[in-house]
């Protein structure tokens, strides 16, 4: 049942953060480009996928896992669980306090729970498909702007996007009077956005770990997500255009028109 | 003397920090739109900015103050203190963890002092002219990245910057094969620039109570600040180009070519 993987699967993020600061904090007092460094970062990304994987094939052994560092397990279940260990690794890297540990968990194609946990701040976002978005114990819904020049905007990118595509972005933003917002944690930016923080979120690829927990959470707090193929994506991610229902229809001419 | 200036303005951060901190996490249980809030955001730095005013009063009577909030007071022993109660007001209204306390110091046309702290991150970045910058107990410095490709550059901007100056500066700045980072905190940025976290950061304008602590904190740290006048800064601004040694150059080039 989805209500027993949502309570589990809340308590292993946080978990899984605790694990995660431990290295932030030793990586603290490391130079910030050493090879020493880097290793230790992919040695986090891998040691909190393996701790989290761990814990679910024991509670829920007959369910799929996909992560970002150790690939796809499939499962008979019917769900799968998808998990970025520390999303926003080049801020980790560098020492700076903006990631988080995400869960998601996928069934008959729609995700069912997600979970996106802060452990530096402190902040644990978390949904469960039918039942409401949380910031801790408290709901959270989307923002209730009605004009990109009220708020700011997520907007994402990485080595895969066009700089043209990026800069045509920003251009049509502050030309509308917007201001954008990029942290460089996608997941943290969609919780940002189902908790109302950010109007709304566009990047123009994003993997399903990174985007599946996040995405839940701003529909469940009242947010428009553009459709996609949940399980398709789980191969090949996703585009990205989400946020309040106010600003949903003109971030979404923004990413038309500048997402090639 | 500022040594006892430096342990005082330290101390005082923290402690305006608790403050701060009290109010943002009653603005997390509002409505982000409600009028409320926003009255609320106004009133916490003002409250802030005049638990600092007071202190300083107490202490060094004697000293000038300049603070966002409420304007400037003279001074006769040649001191001058400049506060940003609260820095990122955008994130602090929205909710958004990222935000800070700035305390500077000013003594015959130099910044003597910086202090920027993090509340909830737990982070106080410090400098003393001379002695070096530190996070907490641990000396810090800049990066030493030698290719605007190797980092993130903090690309600030607010309401009275041109939007075509933003444009040109993130495309210039894509074309180098480097990335942005705009987490709406100046002072933060700055902060992250002394830290090495960040490899630089420019923005067209900031005001003294903005940048002063950081800039200071960035030389100290053994980076490269543009020459700029900081009596003058008290009045009227400046414009930030900065970062470590090894990418200065770039940065300020995108800066020339992009800032109008």
């Amino acid at each position: 049942m989805s209500a027993d993987r949502y309570e589990f699967a809340v308590a292993l993020a946080k978990k899984a953060g605790e694990l995660g600061v431990s290295y932030f904090r030793r990586l603290e007092t490391l130079t910030v480009t050493s090879k020493g460094h880097q290793d230790m970062v992919s040695e986090a990304d891998r040691d909190v996928e393996t701790l989290v994987r761990d814990e679910l094939a024991k509670v829920f052994p007959d369910d799929g896992i996909l992560g970002e560092e150790h690939g796809r397990i499939a499962g008979t279940s019917g769900y799968t669980w998808v998990i970025d260990p520390i999303d926003g690794t080049a801020n980790f890297v560098a020492g700076i306090p903006q990631w988080c540990v995400i869960i998601a968990c996928v069934y008959q194609g729609e995700t069912v729970i997600g979970v996106i946990h802060d452990p530096v701040a402190g902040e644990t976002f978390h949904a469960l498909r039918g039942k409401g978005a949380f910031l801790g114990d408290r709901p959270i819904s989307v923002s209730d702007s009605d004009s990109l020049s009220r708020g700011s905007l997520g907007v994402g990118f990485n080595g895969r996007t066009k700089p043209a595509d990026v800069v045509e972005c920003v251009s049509q933003l502050l030309a509308a009077g917007g201001v954008f917002f990029r942290n460089a944690s996608g997941g943290l930016m969609l919780a940002y956005t189902a908790a109302g923080r950010l109007i709304g979120y566009i990047e123009p690829h994003m993997n399903a770990w990174d985007c599946l927990a996040g995405l839940l959470m701003i529909e469940e707090a009242g947010g428009k997500v553009e459709p996609f193929d949940v399980d398709k994506s789980l191969d090949v991610g996703t585009r990205i255009v989400c946020g309040g229902p106010g600003i949903y229809d003109a971030a979404k001419t923004i990413a038309d028109s500048s997402f090639s």
